[in-house]
Parts: structure tokens; C-alpha cells; sequence
């Protein structure tokens, strides 16, 4: 077992590659058409929302657009010709009230790292993008307890509560470019999912504007509040389509004086299972990440991506980095030599790398949050999934998409959150083959269905898998949730043809 | 400070003495008629309903149906002529059906423990009770969902998930009689909240029974599904009142090898919150309690309660239960015994013990958990309150509270949940009269209000607090949630007369 290696310098967590990736054909889930409901925005509609945002909140250039229309992974693309970006609440129950009365439909965007494609228009919808509210209201350093507005970056948010001697429960490899209000509206997973839980568990309150304007303020700086119904909920994960989060207050635990970070290369998958149970028990309280990934997706980020290394001299089927964070350093480093040396035992590990300082932590880390960029430079097409998967079933759709396409030069890689049972599987080919396609969708979401899983574990709908939706729920469910939609933006302004397909 | 005492033996955490409480007038809460929109149960339609169950089923007697007409303080007496005891969901799909169609009024019905008045009829509404739903259907040993029927009692629960291996996220004084249907519908908080966070963080999902008859199945193994509205959430916290729970998918943290419970003294209330923020820092991810209690409330429950004990020869201000969870024994002892040891040395505590065994640990709760029992007996006009109070303000209320009512013959004590700044204010005095009420109400909901509580914290709002709503949540929140009600429940047939005021 190696427990240090030599110290080698990241920039790491960054996502900044947006123009390095291909725009992709993407016929099989557009509409057909825009809404006949809706009007067309005309040359008095812009001049009337010019004026109530300031001018550096106006982009109308085709060119400067770009960036608006156009989602992460440079899949979707949109054809809006206004984005605004409001620089306060009020600005934004302004311009939904107009948008309300003259039937114009607009797209709430964040900082655009969705992967379902549910933050860019679909065709000229409006881009309400959140960019500029990006104030931190308020902190109560007694409690954790932070306010602060829909645009602050991710990072942004958890530097300031860390300096604050907080650790933000929300982290994902995108953190140096998605917003808050977006993590909100998708209900962003994340690496800390399986330590803090989900943001239905943090997040004490919610600022919203609906659909006509109207603005609620449900924001709260208390940890228990049972006055009524718990409407904020109801936004967490409504991606933008029953109203716009401006504002959010988010209860943060006590940041951890020791963090440890080990990879650990595994055999098989059912050591890989077996640890997760057995790591839970002996690692117990201060776990805060269990990370999987493939070889298949190892060998790719260390070939493709020149800063990204495997600290290991051989290689294994499976890998897995292991967190900890806790508030005492000798405990905690007890705890987890405990467990790598009984597992190293017991022949469930067959080498691990603990890092000795913050820049081999830096360097695991890497590894693990450079699996989506590298991916997106394997091949020009790339079917991207985010499952729930019962752990008993976990790895058994990727081996079986192997041998489904193995007379077709793809790739077949693997990585997730499998602490919370949530993998992502994704397939890249360098030619488009409507067979290869045709043999993966719906394949994926059936099997998923039928192994009880979930189609969308972390990413949401969007327009990817809006026709897919009563694989995971129910009629009477789906019914409920469009008599919601109907209630809240009568409309349909609110992000039109995302979550609900046309056939529903 | 005393590390040991000798072993008491006590039968904790039962609640069993509902007949020994009050009957108390409550003018001032019942709404003046019941509504005319409502039809008056037939005769024909007992018949009917009487179909749909088991004859155990079905309570009808007068006497029979005292404790479904009576609340946990003996506080709110209802008139209902019939209780029904379905078995399965689709009982009780038929029964919401039939009132649907008919426009009879129900009132789901957990252990009715609640403290707002929330679960028993205000007329003679059906009462609708869940006690016979009481199967645990699944239970997952690798991740620990525990999947299970509204009736089930909460301790029962528990006792369950850890003789598996887990642990609850739930606990509360009334376990021995609350269901986690009512747990959910009222959204409880209790002692464990501080480290599991609330229960919109640890429910995976529901099985609601609308209005209409309509089952919505949105139970979940999974712990991530981002596949549309989170529908789940509305339900939790709503009473009663948008649909009736009848099963849910809960995930459960892995059971504690290590369980350490101390109480502390305490001089001030200033060294109270500063134990809090230092306990918090340094005992950290292990830390599962940290309960207050007055030098009044303590005074009272060894008064009037013969099996519960102080430990300490003297007596304090203040006192704070500790209770830290964790999986290394050693490490765990090692963190509580540094924490207390640099308390006591910087003199935030004057003295502390630390339970040495299991029935020590069973004092220390009891204590803790009989304030409810004790203050019910110490008079016979009871002022009970649920607040959430900022940590600044928290005890500012009772200090004020007892000058405030320094004329009148009567008992101001207070315990609660200061980890999540959840105040329980208790005001009990022999006599009815009415210039004490007028001092105590409204002032202390508007009191809360203007520090920026919420007038309440984990009780709900019931019956008691309909016509304060306002005090907690704005004009256009509370818009909304009605608009909810409308859609989910447009008869109001469901728990009537609760959360909104006549007057709203």
C-alpha cells in the first residue's frame, strides 16, 4: 500500500473548456414548433424590458448571445435574440409581469452547466439570466445560516462560508461556474450528498418570483418553521418552470478542521459494494465522499487530459476515492488507516493512495471531477446518463452496454456517486450511427426503469429527458405535477417545453 | 465535577397518561359553526362507509370514541359520531372517495399527539385513523430506506431500524404513542433533528391518498431522483389538509456503536450559548443533542414527577443535555471528556455528569422528557408554546414572560431543541383568568414575530394557531398555500377548520 507520492501541482475544479466542444445534432428531442400560445417578442416588447434592467443587463448582439443559447456541453442551442440579465428582485417581478400579460415565454439561466439541456431556449424564448444577483445578503456566524441571492457562483459561496469557518453542503465538479438559483432549481447532487444530504434538508427558505410577477418571500433564518405548507420545496428541482428563484437561505454545517483523501483501486465490483457497507460502518461519521470510477474511464482522463494523473502504478477494473472529514486530525486518521489496513487485509482493496497534503488531495480530486471533460473529448457524439441505480444492479448496465455494442468502435465509461446510488454512464463514438443510437435509447431508461432506478438521479429533465418522464413516474404523479404547473404559470411563460413533453 | 452516579432504574419515554389530563375550555380557538358547504352524515352513509372496512374498522360508540375525539392535552374535544380504522391504502381511497362525492368532512388521525388541536374533529368531522396501516413493507440492510404504512408507532419504528443497524432520524418524547404518519404530516422535529436535519431531508418519498379518492404512489428507495416536481415535500408539514398520507420511504443513518449523554449546569444563559458554538466546534460530527431546560422546569418535573431525579446536590440556572453518536468509543470519550474538561476549566459550566451506563443515560432523557408531563400537572390553565427563537433573543421571551406576569399566581418555565433554536415556553396557572390570558396572548406570537421568530417551530399550526398564521408567513405565501388547497382539496373536506383562520 502506498501512503505518499511525490507532490505534484494542479489548477483544479475549473470548468472552463465551453469553446473547446462541438455543437451536436440534436433532432430526435426538439419540438417541432414553438407554442402557437405565445406571442412573438416584438421590437416595443424590447425597448419596454431594455428599460427595466440597466444597460449592461441587456445582451441583443447575435455574437454575445452565443454564450446564452448555447448549453455546456454544446448540445442544445437556442435562438433567443434578448437575453436580460436583472440586477435585483424587483427587476425580475418587472420583467415576468410583462412577459405574463404580452404571453412571451423565458428561460431562467443560471450559470448554464446544466446537462439536460433545461437552461438554454428551445427556440427564441427570452434568457432571464441571474448572472448579476449575485449579493450575499447575510450570515449568521452562530448559526451558519447564509442569505444570499439566485447568481452567486457556487464557489464563491462555499470560499466565503469556509472563511467564515463553514463548510457549504452543497460541492460539484462545475462549482466554479454554476449558480446557486440553478443548483437550487435542478436540485444539484453533488460529491457532499452523502454526508449533508440533499438541498431539501438545507435549504431553510426560498425567494421566488412567479410566473406573473407576483414575488414570495419564503426566506428564513430559522432551522424549524411549521407555519403551513412547505412551498419552497416545491421550486427546489422545478427547473425554472413554476418560478424563478432569486434568493435562497441555506443552513451550512461546521466546517472540518481535518479532511483526508484516499483512492483506492479494487478488483471487482462487489469489493467495491462491500467497501461502500463496510466503509459507512468502520469510517462512519466523518465519511464525506465515496466516489467510483471505471478503468475504462481512469485510462480515458489520463490519455486525453495532460493535467489529470492515476497516482498508481498499475492499473485496476475499479477505483474509488474516499473522503473524510472530521473535527479531530488524529482521530479521524485513525479511522481510516483502521479501515485501509483491514481492507487491505481482508483482499478488498488491492492498493490505495492516501494523500499526505492538499495538493495530492487536489491531484485525487482531479482525477475524479475531470471524468466529464474528458469524456466530452473522446469522441464527437456522447450519450451522457445520470442514474439511480439499486446498488445491487449498479454496474451491471454498464457491462451490459458493453457487450450490447460491441461490434460498434465506442467507448463505454463509467463514474458516480455511488455512495447515493447514482451512476453516470456515458458512451462516446467518434461517428454518428443511427443503430448505435437506436441500441442505446430507450434501452438505458428501460432497463433503468425495470431495475427500479431512476432516469434523472441528480441533472434533471429539461428537454433531454422530458419524453422519458412516466418511465420514473407515475400518471396520477405526472398529472398532479402539470395541474402544479397550470396553477403557478398559467401561462406556460416558465421555461416552455422542458420537464413536460408534447405527447403528455 | 461528578463523572458517575449511582444507577436509578426508570420506565422512560412512555406516554401513557393521557386520562389523567384536563378537559380545558377553549372559547377563545372554535370556529363558531361548522361550515354549511359540508353535508351532515347519514345514516345511509355510515352504512356505506362501515362496507369499506374491517368491522374492527369501526368505532361508533359514544364512549368508544372519547380518545378519537379528544387531543393528547385533553385540550380540544371534537363530536364525531364515527371513526373509521382503515387496513390498507385502498380503504382508504374508497372512504376519501365517497366523502368527496358527498362533501363529508375528515380528520386524519395518527396517535394524536399533537399539541395544536391539529388531529381531532371540531365538530363531528369523520375521523379518519391510521392506527390499523401499521406494516413496515421493506426495508433495505445496505442503505438503510426503511419503506413502511402511516400507522406505524414511532418507537416501534425505531426499535426496528436498529435492531438492523440503523437509526431512526426521528425521535420525540411521544414516540411510544405517535405514528410516523402524523410525524410526517406535521413535519416533527424532536431531539435528533440537530444531527439529521428534518424530515423533508431524510424522506425519500410518500404514498398520499388525495381528496378525491386518487392514490398518488411517490414512494422511493432511491436517495437521488430528480425526475420532476418534488411533490412529496407539499405533504409533508400540511396536516392533514392536502392529502393523507398512508406510507413512506424514509433513509436511515447507520446506527451509533457509541451513544454518550452528559447534563451540564449552567450559570447564565450567556455561557449557554457559548457552550452551544463551542460544542458544535469541538465535539463536532458526533455531536446528536444538546437539549436546554430552566431551573423552573427542572424544579417542577422533580416536584411533581416521583421517578424523575436531578442529579446534581445543587441546583443551577440552567442545564444542558448532551448527547454525542459516533462509531469509535475511545475517540468519542476522548472528544466529550476534553470538551466538558475545557468547559469546566474556562467556567462555562459549574458542574456535570456523565452517564456511565445505559440507565443513566435513560435518567438524564427522562428528565429531559417528562417537562411535558410535569408542566401539564402543575396546574390546570396551561399557555403552551412552540417557538423558533434567533439564539440572541431565545430566552429573553421567558425572562420577559415572568415580569411581565409577576402579579398573577402562575409557573413560566421553558425547555427545548436550543441546537435548532426551538424554544418551548410553558405558562401553567390554577385559575382561568382572563386579564393573565389577554397578557400572554397575543403578545408572545407578536413578540416572536418582532425578533424574528416563528411562532412555531416542529407543533405546526393546527387548530390553535390558525388565526396567527400571518404572523409567520406573508399575505401572498399564504395566497398561495390556500390556492393549494383549492386545487388538492377543492371540497375542504380534509381536516377542516386547521392552519387557515374563518377569517383568512
Amino acid at each position: 500500500m502506498v501512503f505518499g507520492w511525490t507532490t505534484v501541482f494542479f489548477k483544479t475544479r475549473q470548468l472552463g473548456y465551453l469553446n473547446q466542444l462541438r455543437t451536436i445534432s440534436q433532432t430526435a428531442y426538439t419540438h417541432p414548433s414553438s407554442s402557437a400560445a405565445f406571442s412573438k417578442l416584438s421590437s416595443e416588447d424590447i425597448s419596454y424590458l431594455k428599460g427595466i434592467v440597466t444597460p449592461r443587463g441587456v445582451v441583443e448582439e447575435k455574437e454575445a448571445l452565443e454564450p446564452f443559447n448555447t448549453d455546456w456541453i454544446g448540445k442544445y442551442k437556442g435562438n433567443t435574440s434578448l437575453a436580460l440579465k436583472p440586477s435585483c428582485t424587483d427587476q425580475v417581478s418587472q420583467i415576468l409581469q410583462f412577459c405574463y400579460e404580452k404571453k412571451l415565454p423565458i428561460v431562467p439561466q443560471g450559470g448554464n452547466t446544466g446537462l439536460v439541456g433545461g437552461s438554454v431556449p428551445v427556440f427564441d424564448e427570452i434568457v432571464l439570466n441571474l448572472g448579476n444577483m449575485n449579493r450575499i445578503r447575510d450570515f449568521d456566524s452562530k448559526s451558519g445560516i447564509v442569505t444570499c441571492e439566485a447568481g452567486v457562483v457556487l464557489e464563491t459561496l462555499s470560499n466565503f462560508v469556509n472563511e467564515q469557518g463553514y463548510t457549504f453542503p452543497l460541492d460539484l465538479g462545475a462549482k466554479g461556474s454554476c449558480q446557486i438559483g440553478g443548483n437550487l432549481a435542478t436540485n444539484a447532487g453533488g460529491t457532499r450528498f452523502l454526508r449533508y444530504g440533499s438541498l431539501h434538508g438545507s435549504t431553510l427558505g426560498l425567494e421566488v418570483v412567479l410566473s406573473n410577477g407576483k414575488v414570495l418571500n419564503m426566506l428564513s433564518s430559522l432551522r424549524k418553521d411549521n407555519t403551513g405548507y412547505h412551498l419552497p420545496h416545491l421550486f427546489i428541482g422545478s427547473e425554472g418552470t413554476l418560478g424563478v428563484i432569486t434568493a435562497a437561505s441555506i443552513c451550512c454545517p461546521k466546517k472540518c478542521r481535518s479532511v483526508h483523501t484516499a483512492l483506492l483501486g479494487v478488483e471487482s465490483f462487489d469489493k467495491v459494494t462491500e467497501l461502500l457497507v463496510r466503509c459507512k460502518d468502520e469510517v462512519g461519521e466523518i465519511l464525506s465522499a465515496f466516489e467510483f470510477m471505471d478503468r475504462n474511464a481512469v485510462q480515458l482522463a489520463t490519455k486525453l487530459l495532460s493535467h489529470v494523473r492515476d497516482p498508481f502504478s498499475s492499473t485496476f477494473p475499479f477505483y474509488v476515492l474516499i473522503e473524510t472529514s472530521g473535527s479531530n486530525e488524529n482521530h479521524d486518521m485513525e479511522k481510516l488507516e483502521k479501515f485501509l489496513e483491514s481492507c487491505y487485509s481482508a483482499d478488498w482493496i488491492s492498493d490505495a493512495v492516501l494523500a499526505q497534503d492538499q495538493s495530492q488531495m487536489n491531484q485525487l480530486w482531479t482525477l475524479r471531477e475531470s471524468m466529464p471533460e474528458a469524456v466530452n473529448r473522446s469522441g464527437k457524439y456522447i450519450f451522457k446518463y445520470d442514474l439511480s441505480i439499486p446498488l445491487e444492479h449498479f454496474y451491471d448496465l454498464v457491462s451490459e452496454m458493453r457487450s450490447r455494442l460491441a461490434d460498434y468502435t465506442c467507448q463505454v465509461v463509467s463514474w458516480g456517486h455511488i455512495g447515493d446510488c447514482n451512476l453516470h454512464l456515458n458512451i462516446s463514438s467518434s461517428d454518428s450511427n443511427e443503430s448505435l443510437s437506436n441500441l442505446i435509447e430507450p434501452y438505458v431508461y428501460e432497463w433503468t426503469r425495470a431495475h427500479g432506478g431512476s432516469i434523472s438521479a441528480e441533472h434533471g429533465v429539461g428537454r433531454v429527458k422530458s419524453k422519458y418522464l412516466s418511465m420514473s413516474k407515475d400518471k396520477q404523479v405526472i398529472d398532479l405535477m402539470k395541474q402544479m404547473k397550470q396553477l403557478l404559470d398559467p401561462h406556460g411563460i416558465l421555461n416552455p417545453y422542458k420537464i413536460f413533453s408534447k405527447e403528455e
